[in-house]
């Protein structure tokens, strides 16, 4: 079988391969990722797909947003079965790139896991990597801001995909884009679920069926939330962020007892500032994440939000 | 009188201006500055003409790479007396345009001087911007680097231009081009000195010419360190830092007793670890910060260095 996708594996080769793309005037449409995909990503490049020219694909687990203690080694590399699924799934109108690139290529000077032993640039966002899940992963949004505007600076696309599931990276993201100056168009698109709402993320296939059915819960409870929200903007009024809270709490009661919630975040959408009141005009990004502990006797790390407005 | 310089004030308008030399395939250089321009500057700009069909000067009062305490506001701004040098020193092939932001073009989000309180995205680069004098300024680098990163990402120049005399600031540029993986070549190009030695920078015409004399000092001391390293080169041999210094100190020993030397360093010119021996090959950067008192009771404080090489 022929592959239409055409594997990228170089800083130079994707240049090369852009500036063609410039001079034929057609659009790129690029969307990151550290591979493992799932039908969240492939919805991302389905959109892609629609809105440009061309698509262009990155596979690459980013050295930079994982800290010492956390396993880099362990997180899924599927790169034979991410090229397939890129193949079969886009097979009118296909995906015409995948960037591959080994560590060296995107870190030239090398890359250690200690963030004070780190040579070089980085890119960090101020104001808005601190809080939510970079209080559990101080370095984490800063690997990501820096992975992301190199790939930016090598792949210049017109329209760059993420998905509203990493709602904070989604801000991040932005505002890196804003900030420094970069031309393209950041989209984000909604949160691809299960059929039992659980929100696609790669280490779902790392959960038991019968997990999975328990967390169902996680998305109910953000449910319960943008239903309050739903009822008070129809009445004209806002909302405080503790009554939302509470319809939270309630419907997390019923979580297996050996869950441990992290956090359950009511924040301005743009800012993620804690909210007190959500402003029925400007609405909130409800996150949550949870440990749900695992069969193997690990514990998987879930996060999900939904956005009122 | 026409002038023959188109001035930008948005990105946007810099982005038409650039695209349209895209799209008429003509190179572009770029020499950034914070205007009080000075030969230093026309030497670079001179250099860029020469190399490229088109380029651009930017002049911008870099707020990020000032602390609250340092004088913003005092940094000088003249920018009648900017464009018309441009146009006199460069009549036969001309710069082609002047980008002249506000603060709120290259800083959409805003920027305050404590760098506790800034949001937003940052650049730092780690390793190269705390020793010399990011030792005296913490955030000078962070800055230089973050505004440097928004004017590449807007100009997207083939080439862009830097003087050897901030030899620091050519480390951390270098570096973030590099790590950032930015689509451009960068020029250092020999400092251009005045007559008796002295480096050429904006602040020099705060200085009275009997004090410039006295200034031409600090050169000789980096010009003993030239020397001595070029006899040792010749007879094959590497240098101690340790006999660097020596020949250094011998010459500031006539420095005025009320100057202050902030350091002598020599340090290994692409790394900027200080070094113990000075390898014939490799060479060194040997840098000096002086303190020289002004007839207004004020401090200059001037830099200078030597490659050896």
């Amino acid at each position: 079988m022929t592959r239409a996708i055409q594997v990228l594996r170089t800083v130079q080769q994707v240049r090369q391969w852009r500036r063609q793309c410039l001079l034929n005037k057609e659009s790129v449409g690029f969307v990151p990722t550290m591979g493992a995909l799932h039908a969240g990503h492939c919805h991302l490049v389905h959109h892609s797909i629609k809105d440009n020219d061309r698509t262009v694909v990155s596979i690459f687990v980013n050295p930079s947003q994982f800290a010492p203690h956390e396993d880099l080694d362990a997180y899924p590399r599927t790169l034979d079965r991410d090229l397939a699924m890129l193949d079969e799934q886009f097979s009118e109108k296909p995906v015409d790139a995948v960037f591959v690139p080994k560590i060296l290529e995107l870190y030239p000077s090398g890359i250690v896991l200690e963030v004070e032993k780190q040579k070089g640039a980085f890119v960090t966002v101020q104001g808005f990597s601190e809080q939510l899940e970079g209080a559990l992963r101080p370095a984490f949004f800063r690997g990501v801001a820096t992975v992301v505007t190199k790939l930016l600076n090598v792949v210049t696309p017109d329209r760059v995909y993420f998905g509203q599931k990493d709602a904070q990276q989604c801000v991040v993201i932005k505002n890196l884009v804003k900030d420094l100056l970069i031309d393209t168009k950041v989209e984000i698109l909604d949160t691809l679920r299960e059929p039992n709402g659980l929100a696609m993320l790669s280490r779902n296939e790392y959960l038991s069926p019968e997990t999975k059915d328990e967390c169902t819960i996680i998305y109910q409870g953000l449910v319960a939330a943008r239903t309050l929200f739903a009822k008070a903007q129809d009445e004209g009024m806002s909302v405080t962020a503790q009554a939302i809270r509470e319809a939270i709490d309630k419907t997390y009661q019923n979580m297996p007892q050996d869950w441990k919630i992290d956090y359950v975040a009511i924040s301005h959408p743009e800012t993620l500032d804690e909210l007190v009141t959500v402003d029925k005009d400007i609405g909130a990004t409800v996150s949550v994440a949870v440990r749900v502990p695992k069969e193997d006797g690990t514990v998987a790390r879930l996060i999900d939000n939904v956005q009122l407005k």
